[in-house]
């Protein structure tokens, strides 16, 4: 297996895992020191056992779908569906692995919003049913 | 060239181009029918004219430095650091190419938002200088 799969192998399975809530299993994928990173609130979370609790606490009944995987030899990018009961969501998800385990996590989530005026003579509605939001 | 290799050299030069406002140069590296779609508004652009049109009429004197780039044979994503004045913004792309040029193009542009309450004991504040969206 070149390291570009091994990458690729670790960043499928860090997503089964986290559908599954099988945290044990996800936990194992993880450096003791891994850091997760949410930009657009500012925040961050460092350690395993932290990064465990944030997920094992994370409230509502989601479940993920893997729609887009790309790896090379220390990198992955991922988005993501997530479905919570009849809402849909997209997730961007980058990670960056050190020695075989994810060391570093940064997720993004966009949300929906409305098309501003003065372009209707370029575009139309209408895109991948993968990366279909709700729309309220 | 692997293929791999060059479905990067083609997404750094898609952003390079733009970046440079050389839209007859970033013109070449789109297929006819590329296809441009915003999930966050719904909202998609058809046809090689129209997409240089969008881009060339985008407002703001922005620019833009690529913060991350993965490719595989047919397919790259990036995150973006876009500067307009004081203002910084992150952009998450999605390449699709076909034949060695760009067939689709998928922009995310999340926004920053509060910390919700209740896990402050997991959390510190602080993320990547690459990420860092100008906060209000």
């Amino acid at each position: 297996m070149t390291t570009t799969e091994h990458t690729r192998a670790v960043a499928e399975r860090y997503f089964s895992t986290m559908n599954a809530r099988d945290w044990s299993a996800f936990g194992t994928l993880l450096t003791d020191d891994v850091r997760y990173e949410l930009p657009q609130t500012g925040e961050q979370i460092t350690g395993r056992d932290r990064y465990l609790s944030f997920n094992q606490d994370y409230p509502g009944d989601w479940r993920l779908e893997v729609t887009r995987l790309l790896a090379d030899d220390a990198n992955a990018s991922a988005s993501l569906l997530f479905t919570v009961g009849d809402q849909q969501m997209v997730a961007l998800v980058f990670l960056e692995l050190r020695d075989g385990l994810v060391a570093r996590v940064t997720d993004f989530w966009p949300e929906p919003y409305d098309a501003p005026a003065g372009r209707e003579h370029l575009t139309q509605q209408g895109v991948s049913e993968r990366d279909r939001f709700t729309r309220s």
